[in-house]
């Protein structure tokens, strides 16, 4: 034997990958057909980028990308070409629309659903691999394109099954920070992007965290130093007035950030952005609890340029060890993604569905709605010689639209049962050599067997109308398997 | 401007990838969910995997796959370990059933679909992305697990909308070739992979070229000399003799080969699992023109150990010149790939669907049953002032189930109807000052305007019925419009 032949690699998974079962796959297609179904009722068609794009169409908009290629899975092509797994959607829309422009109807709004994957560190629910599901319109600068856009995230919550008490879109637009930025003298682009950083982390730090790292710095409790963006304290006062300048509906919002973000042409555009978004949603008939403006929404891509969108969870794990899901989706407007390529500015604007967050979330709710797929009803193998037999009951079975299987394995009756109650079968179908030669068949009820077995059932009621156990004519096989799986359901 | 922001990457596909849109994704979208349907109907349950497994668990079973990771898209993760693209669906199945094995029920069915990566010269219709759609049965040895497989092909092929003519399942078993190889003296396995290789040109080369092939070698007609097999004269008359075999019927064909390929343990294991094979097919009702036994087929990978299968297209395209698709799909069982990772024999059989093949062959036999994906329905946009009733009349089409949306981009009346057009839209909603004043909406309906402008529509008895533009009251927008939509359909 060679020194290959018996070389026995380890079977695992790679760090920070997981195996979806269909269980777990369950809500992810639920959640990205209801999502598609939205937003192919608004008018998006779909479309499908490869997995690979070249490195520098991906650019390096990923938060804490400083390194080449960090965050993407990236190699070098035998051309000497760098490409890269895509990290979003977004990216290689922007690379197809920049592409195809003259081809493409305008404004061009398209879906796309699918892996997409960041080279980070893995930890417990964040892995290297995860499906978005993503609608932009490209081609459109009209705030109405942004609020459509929020409208079908709202729609896109509600279809997967989301009540509308559960989740949140939260509204801010970056000129609004740049402007006032400048305004109070941060001209520098390193300086702006840290202040970005620091507001992003607002949630995990608190006010006195972002403010420590606006200006010199924040010392956290085991003692590391972060360096802060050293902005002078006007810009560090400014922005923390912006920050919680949220009030209870958007149009007081609107009144409350214009008071503190001061007058520059920039801020003005933000605003009548925002003010345009919120008229479209009371059109779209967008509720404040559905979609409110939020000063403290930030979104780590950076390249966004108006208008940005995240999606939360308002429900809390009831117990404050258990895991918290936050944003569920986020998205914004692009107006120079496009132009990377051509020159050309083509604004652009949309949103991502965060499918295996949201899946994870749906999931650990309870996942009221999704239940359990049901195995296949299982035809007992007994002998060798009478595979035919089993083979043709399991296939009028599922001509009959029910889905059927004959046992392969080597096992013994015994087993085949435990196997059948495994995959969660509804029924067992038995064809003996009794039946056989009676012309009938013997069709066990699985799930009156699990509900005894967990004791959760009145023996008495069910056995009247659901015996365990049935032997009917083998003509009547399909119509009894029938009765016993619409029961079960 | 910082150098970063004046560079302009090209906008381009990576090569040997292609974009999809939405009416190429309906071909194969339609292949996956009815096959899908089809593996579901036979008990199969899904399981999806990650792109990534450590490239020690790849394996190199690709064809011509001499350097290490030669064909595989692989790359250095930060703790130094190789990982690699999944090739195909089914070494990270055996990764999957190696690493779960004790918790899977037994046998353990799954279908999976999903994108797999060839690290390949690209050529045309040949791509390095490309959609398969598995199913596999895991930890049964019994020839009936095969022949189901088969089955499940025939009735995938007929669900994605070819007709019984149109494809045929070939079936071989390795045993008996390499019994064959034995009993003729040959044991060297560099040898007997290269004569695998060398049938599998057969197609290509004819007899004689693969003859030459499995002997000293064959100069083509560029000159180019390929290194041959070195087999012996009777080893190669053996095989000759063997690829030549097939006869019309399953069982001719078994006792033909059974003639020529000796008379080993074996071969005899090969020819016992084929009859078994062939009854089970009987008893599962598949025909002899859907699935043949046929000795001249090979399948490229080298993890096969018994029955392999080939799916072809038996339809040959009109011109000689045009694409030919061959090859649609196949499979074959594999018992020794668990045991690389357990040392434990773990026996399998699967087979995988060529969805992009079967679709681009689809599509090019006319596309019958792909009907063109349609636009949504479009409102146009004349005025901002006006925008909330525009928003309003496309959310009463799509709450009336018609896929609806408001153009957004900034051109005049005649661009949107021109976008409407292009987008495939069936109708167009006109809300001007007139209607809205008069409390009507304006119904144009695009089809026919199509229709029209094609000249195939007989003017005369198309306008009797079907006025190109019809105007209503407002409050029966949803269903004029409805009655247009299932007008055009």
């Amino acid at each position: 034997m060679t020194e290959e032949a018996t070389f026995r690699p380890k079977a695992r998974a790679v760090r920070g990958f997981q195996d979806w079962r269909a269980d777990a796959l369950a809500a992810e297609t639920l959640i990205v057909s209801a999502v598609s179904g939205v937003y192919e009722s608004f008018g998006f068609e779909r479309l499908e980028t490869p997995a690979f794009e070249y490195a520098d169409a991906l650019g390096k908009f990923l938060p804490d990308a400083e390194r080449p290629n960090a965050g993407v899975f990236a190699l070098q092509d035998d051309d000497e070409q760098w490409i890269a797994l895509r990290y979003d959607l977004t990216a290689p829309l922007a690379r197809f629309a920049a592409e195809n422009w003259a081809r493409l109807p305008k404004p061009f709004r398209r879906y796309a659903f699918g892996p997409v994957w960041r080279d980070e560190k893995p930890g417990p629910g964040r892995y290297r691999q995860f499906i978005q599901c993503d609608a932009d319109t490209v081609g459109s600068a009209r705030p109405e394109a942004d609020a459509e856009i929020i409208a079908m995230a709202v729609a896109g919550y509600r279809a997967a099954g989301l009540a509308d008490a559960a989740f949140t879109v939260k509204i801010n637009n970056r000129k609004l920070l740049s402007g006032l930025l400048s305004a109070r003298g941060v001209a520098d682009d390193a300086q702006r992007v840290a202040a970005l950083r620091a507001m992003d982390k607002l949630d995990r730090l608190g006010v006195r965290g972002v403010a420590d790292l606006l200006g010199l710095g924040r010392l956290d409790e085991s003692g590391a130093f972060t360096q802060g963006a050293q902005l002078p304290a006007a810009a560090i006062d400014g922005v923390l007035a912006f920050i919680e300048a949220g009030k209870r509906t958007r149009n007081d919002t609107l009144a409350s950030v214009a008071n503190v973000v001061g007058g520059s042409a920039e801020v003005a555009a933000g605003l009548e952005e925002l003010a345009r978004i919120g008229a479209a949603l009371d059109g779209l008939g967008v509720t404040e609890g559905q979609a409110s403006f939020d000063p403290s929404v930030v979104r780590g891509l950076e390249y966004y340029t108006g208008a940005v969108f995240e999606a939360e969870l308002t429900h809390q794990s009831l117990d404050d060890a258990g895991p918290r899901f936050g944003s569920v989706g986020g998205g914004g407007r692009y107006d120079g993604l496009v132009a990377r390529f051509t020159g050309e500015a083509i604004p652009a604007t949309g949103f991502s569905f965060g499918v295996s967050r949201l899946a994870a979330a749906l999931a650990a709710d309870g996942g009221a709605e999704l239940a359990r797929p049901r195995g296949p009803v299982v035809v007992i193998a007994f002998s060798q010689e009478r595979m035919a037999d089993y083979f043709a009951a399991a296939a009028e079975l599922r001509a009959g639209g029910i889905a059927a299987e004959v046992y392969l394995g080597e096992s013994g009756m015994r087993a085949q049962m435990k196997y059948a109650d495994r995959r969660g079968s509804p029924a067992a179908v038995i064809l003996g050599d009794e039946e056989l030669a009676a012309g009938t068949v013997t069709i066990k009820d699985l799930d009156l067997g699990r509900a005894l077995a967990d004791k959760v059932a009145d023996n008495q009621a069910w056995r009247a109308d659901r015996p365990g156990q049935v032997t009917a004519p083998r003509a009547e096989l399909t119509a009894t398997v029938r009765r016993v799986v619409d029961a079960s359901t």
